[in-house]
Order: C-alpha cells, then structure tokens, then sequence
C-alpha cells in the first residue's frame, strides 16, 4: 500500500533472507477502503518508497495502476468467511473482501514461493492463510514480527497523522495490550484482565475494543488459551489504529 | 463431475490436439449443487469414467474426495458478480459460487496452461473465463463445441433420467434454439423470434427461458447482436436440460 515504514522494510529483509529473489508491490487498493474511509488522503510517497525499497535490496516492484488491476468490468471478489465480518471487517464494510481479492490477483500475477505479511495486520494474516489454504495457493506464508517505536507504538503508515500529543498517547494502545496479557499470566480471569488493559489506556483514547480471540478462527474466547492473540483498536484524535499481541503456544 | 459423456471425452480428445500433458479430475462437487437438488443421486459411475478416461489419453487423474477439496472449516469462496446471478444462478442458488470456487482450486492445484470448457454450459464458461482474466490467473481458456447426439440433443449427464418419451421431446430443446435462431436470421424481431422458437418445442416441456444474451455479460439482449448466445431450459417429466447456440461475430 506504499506510504513505507520500517515494518515494510523488515518484510523485506526478512525475504531477502529466505529467497533469492523479492519482488514487492506497492498499489493502494481501493477495493479494502470502505466508502467513507481515506482513500483520497491515504498517505503515497512513491519516490521515497522507491528509493527505500531499492536501499533495501528488491529484485523487482510491482506498481500498477487502478484500470490495469480493476478495468471497468471487474466484478469477481473472494470472500473469507466469517473472519471477514468480526472486528475490522465489522466497522470497515468489504475492507476484507478488497484485500482477500487483490492479493488472489498479486499471488496469480507474482507467483511467489512465500508471501511475507506483517503481524501488525493479524486478522489480515490470519484472512489470507485461511484464503491460501482454502483455495490451494501454491505458496507459504511466513508472518514477520510488528516492528515498533522506542516506546512501543506499533509501525503503521496512519501513525504520521498522530500531532505530538495524539502521538504520546498512542502508545498506550501498546501498554493496554502488554497489561491485559501480564494480568491474564498473573491469573486473572478475562473481565479483569480487559479491565486492567482498558486502565493502561490513554483516557483521551477511544477505545473501539480490546480482545482476546483464537489464532486460527479470530473469534473471541473466554480464556486465554494459546495460540492467541490480543488485539486492540483505539481511535487518538481522528486517528484509528489497531494492535496486537501473538500469544503462542 | 464424472458420469462421463461423449462431450467430455472431446474436451480430452481436444486437449491432446493442443497440449503435452492432458490432466482430467473427477469430483462431483457438492458446493455447486443447491439444497434441493440431486447431489445425493446425481449420477456417479466411476469404474467406467475411469475407463473412457485411460481410452482417451489422458496423463493423469485427479480424484479427491470430499473432506480433501472441503475440509471442515472450510468457508472461502469466490463470486463473480452479477454473472452469477443470471438463469442458471437465479434458479440455483449457491450453484455459481460453487463452481468458481472448485474451479479456482483446481487451477491452484493443477496449474495447467489450458482449461478446455464445453460450451455446453455456456453461462459456466463465460463466468470462469471472467474469474480468470479478473483474479490473473495464467490460463488460457478453450470453449469447446458442444456434441450432440443425432437428434440434436445436447449431451448431458443429466439425459439418462429420460425415459424413452422424454428422450425424444428433449431433443425439441435443441429444435427451439435452432428456430429461434432461423426467425432472427430471416428478419423477425425479438418477441417474434422466441415465439417460434417456444412452437418448435415439445407441448408435453415446461419451459424455464428462452432468451438471446450477450456473449460476454450474459445480460439479455432486444437484438441478436452477435457475439451472443440464444440460451434456453426446460423440463421433461422431472429432469430439466439447459442447452445453447453460439452465434459469433
């Protein structure tokens, strides 16, 4: 999607490491922007991702425009259900139908062997295992780790909206999810361990929810029961932005 | 989906023609078939398809089960809009969802470079062939001409669930599309044409539609403007036929 951070850059590196070759793309989907969200104003920085992408080693970039990837026509889309209804597919109608399809179209296109995705992005992961197993993409997933800032804000294109203020406290998104775990592995049940998360976040923050969901099928569970993951979505100012932790086995 | 015909074993004899390796699978797909229809007693005659399928040529045979192509989990689908919803799809509900989706895995699976389709089912073929150019997937589709028995009847796994008088009023079915096709051809105009195309057929059939459509929406169309298809279904007793006309450029 471009609008590249350090996270991007980790992908990157982590598929030099395995591959002999990478090839990345940047392309801002329309079809995973729900109506009213920020298409229009999504951050693009072509140059400067160019010239990143090329500093950390690609073999080939793929930038295609909107007609070649979507012509007039296009009317077939993939749908990964129900993962595509819970949490961010709920408060971003079809966000997970353009995403589930364009990355069908990049993996026919490209053919990669492994296809690198951010844990940033869990229930995008976890959508997009579901999507390749189901369909028999002949490809592996390798999920790479979130890369964060010195206090724990997790990468994300959004975070250059956050002022100084907003920027401070967003990192507590981070804070909420580190206190909801260590209260759960110092025994608490869910409610109070969610209570204790919900008290580490910013009070200026808004929170939109704050989980504990299995790893493969991303519906809430009552315990923490591993592989899982914490995840969290929280609006700073106008700014929403998601987080989580992978809680494995 | 097995019960092998004469029409099937020319798409093999077809493939043979154009390419190195011929690859068949046999899988009745439960995902393609509505509620209420005839999956349980849709005919299956496995020992003899293998038979016509070794006769033929082909390099390999893929036969899966069911739990392999379906897992438990499994909730992936693939729509191609609004294709899916035309005649076959309005009266089968689910039943194009299912077939983009076996398809879309069979493609990952096999890889093949050609997918030879029998336009026998001309609304199945032209929503495959937009799945595959929308999502890229790098195969190239050959439409192959539909065989017919010397009545004009098209074959059809389905035509053994006729009895000695169904069989010869289905061959009206065919008679209809012909007819109809004449009274374009001689001038009439739309209403007119089908009109003569419903008296060529058997008075003991019920008609399901008669339509002229677009070759490549599939959307009805008030002039035969070629590329299009004259499409017609019907029922004889309780078993319903679909068959087709090509009408090219």
């Amino acid at each position: 999607m471009g609008a590249l951070h350090e996270g991007h850059l980790e992908l990157v590196r982590r598929a030099r490491e395995r591959c002999a070759a990478v090839v990345a793309s940047i392309f801002v989907n329309p079809l995973q922007f729900a109506p009213s969200e920020d298409l229009a104003t999504y951050p693009r920085d072509l140059q400067h991702d160019r010239e990143k992408l090329a500093a950390a080693g690609i073999d080939a970039l793929f930038e295609p425009d909107v007609p070649a990837m979507y012509p007039a026509n296009f009317s077939t889309f993939v749908a990964v259900e129900p993962l595509e209804e819970l949490f961010e597919g709920a408060r971003r109608p079809g966000h997970f139908r353009g995403v589930s399809t364009v990355i069908a179209k990049l993996l026919n296109i490209v053919r990669p062997d492994v296809l690198f995705l951010g844990q940033k992005d869990a229930q995008q992961a976890v959508l997009l295992h579901k999507m390749i197993a189901d369909l028999d993409f002949s490809v592996e997933v390798e999920v790479v780790a979130t890369v964060r800032e010195p206090d724990g804000l997790a990468m994300s294109s959004r975070n250059r909206y956050l002022d100084a203020t907003r920027r401070v406290e967003a990192a507590t998104l981070y804070q909420a999810l580190c206190t909801t775990l260590r209260a759960f592995e110092g025994g608490a049940r869910k409610a109070d361990a969610l209570e204790a998360g919900i008290a580490a976040l910013s009070s200026r923050a808004h929170l939109d929810y704050l989980e504990v969901v299995d790893a493969a099928t991303f519906e809430p569970i009552e315990e923490l029961r591993p592989p899982a993951f914490i995840i969290g979505a929280a609006r700073f100012g106008t700014t929403r932005l998601i987080d989580n932790l992978w809680v494995p086995k």
